[in-house]
């Protein structure tokens, strides 16, 4: 038994269909900057037992619904769970992110990866996904997301986070077919698990190219949006009659965003560096666009974030098409009250706009 | 006694005169990669040392001169000179990067910061330029260079680097006037810092605006543009008859390169996300363009270097007006090697554009 969806505007405006106001959401809307969200954290012990324990990725993926009147929620995991389930052996150590024990270092390496049975290897998402759809009863639509290939791959050969890119970068000057096969057998655990994640149950898919931003204009294109492409070409984007509208954002791809569009993906997601108006005349006409406040704007005093969030709402303009978000994730310094200042303003500000233009 | 200029390819190519190959000059040239720069860092302690000893920073400055035929030296020294000059304290610990002992945390604080005196508090640097001068002999053209306002604030008011720019973002959202009197003191500091350059011996300049890019479009115009462009105005752009072209580089500035051109710089700095290409059809006609290798190809294997050359340099196209770089500083692990290998492929490859463009 599916409840029916009580609020669609996400799905709405993601398909670039008229709405009363612009839906909001916010990437890492469940997270540190929420008091309910650091006390489960602490109880779970460490980072991995919140997302493969479904009960507690539920909690946590429903707690901003409850503080906020949010239009959407967003799976609570992390984009790492694939290589994870590929065997790179993934733990997270206090202040210093995410490391793999064994990270992708040869040919050898990469010939060895396996494309994981969403079911069995990722099955604590799928399960978490059947309980928090469960848990929401149709009162919000809820997205499911994966990192991008290449996002992926920068952790899988870096074994963590990284400021220079060195390793993955070498590889993708001196081997790119090495770098080609890497990103091939992603592309393909990644498409299994969004499908799979939609038939669990998700309503919309997002994938996040966190490190797109740091290439050069010919390797996005070959060693990035090719395979987002890809993943997009092999999705389940109907279910029952319902269309599963995807987004693909890529962090400082600004100058991409024709390029994103053409993936055949329903909407792209912008950063804060954009300006929403320009980007609504290069793609408008074809996508959707998620964004763009920066995340900073949310240390500011109310009356400051107000006039950011009009700012950004009058950047895009009157009509459908837009999903209201942040340029990037929450900060873990936010004060929660910030949070709830942006999204009254969201409604306040996008009714009149929405029916203006709907009159 | 000035020495005749003997390779005026870096100046003509920043006025878009014709030249019979692409000058070529790295950012960090002078830097960590270079074993003999180790050495002499060894030797001189603290970092600060280096800068502040003009005969240091002659050596460190005339070092990659003396290993491969560049078209430029650039003054060794370091962009939180000027902040230091103002009071607040400069120190570099071991692998933390730069620290202030007393940021600008407060609008008295703000209130309080002297425009120093160039040739008084920050002699050292001109001594620098002088000596430089003398013992280059007028082989290269000498590069002055300062860090804008928006991204010596950055420092200023965050104490150091920062990950998320919290408190300067901070201050933009909620004080923007307080801001604006930081930028506005700094901008005056920084126009009388290049003009003492120039007086002292420089022969082009360059404002290097690291964190530009982080900022959104509104805000980059307001609180990084707009300063830039007064320094601009404010500069001593002809010496004893010769031109002394300004180069502007907004690392992450992809999308504002009109706004960037149209300060009345003579050229514009490009990281290497932009297409050289696009950004030439974009400002070609107004100013010369300085860029864009990804310092990550310097790991690759000399033939990828080679071929990542030739794309940059078709990328720009024939004709004149390009000065090639990469589009951000050497990365301290790159064998000098490497760059050899860079420089001989600018002038092989670039040789016969010119030639038949001038034909």
């Amino acid at each position: 038994m599916i409840a029916t969806l009580q609020n669609d505007r996400l799905l709405r405006a993601l398909r670039r269909e008229p709405v009363d106001r612009t839906p909001v959401w916010l990437m890492r809307q469940a997270g540190r900057y929420l008091p309910e969200y650091r006390a489960i954290r602490a109880r779970a012990g460490h980072f991995m037992n919140l997302c493969q324990t479904p009960e507690l990725a539920c909690e946590v993926t429903l707690q901003p619904l409850a503080r906020f009147p949010l239009d959407a929620a967003i799976l609570f995991s992390d984009i790492l769970t694939i290589p994870d389930a590929m065997g790179l052996g993934l733990s997270f150590s206090e202040g210093e992110g995410p490391q793999f024990a064994r990270p992708v270092w040869s040919v050898a390496d990469i010939a060895r990866l396996p494309v994981p049975d969403p079911e069995v290897e990722l099955r604590y998402v799928m399960d978490a996904v059947r309980l928090i759809r469960r848990e929401l009863a149709g009162q919000v639509p809820l997205i499911g997301f994966a990192g991008s290939p290449w996002t992926l791959a920068t952790y899988m050969v870096e074994g963590g986070s990284s400021k220079d890119y060195v390793r993955i970068k070498s590889l993708l000057y001196n081997q790119p077919d090495a770098l080609h096969r890497l990103l091939d057998v992603t592309a393909r655990a990644v498409t299994a698990y969004l499908n799979a994640q939609v038939a669990a149950g998700v309503q919309a898919l997002m994938v996040f190219d966190t490190w797109g931003g740091i290439l050069a204009p010919r390797a996005y294109r070959d060693f990035s949006l090719a395979y987002m492409a890809r993943i997009v070409a092999g999705l389940t984007r109907v279910v029952e009659g319902r269309p599963v509208p995807v987004i693909l954002f890529t962090k400082g791809g600004g100058a991409w965003l024709e390029d994103i569009a053409a993936t055949g993906c329903d909407a792209v997601g912008v950063d804060w560096t954009v300006d929403l108006g320009e980007a609504r005349q290069r793609v408008g006409d074809r996508v959707a666009l998620q964004g763009n406040l920066d995340p900073a704007v949310l240390y500011a005093a109310p009356d400051r974030i107000r006039q950011q969030v009009a700012h950004v709402l009058a950047d895009f303009g009157p009509g459908p098409g837009h999903v209201f978000n942040l340029g990037h994730g929450i900060q873990p310094g936010v004060e929660p009250d910030a949070v709830r200042v942006l999204v009254e303003a969201v409604h306040e500000f996008s009714a009149p706009d929405h029916a203006s233009t709907a009159s």
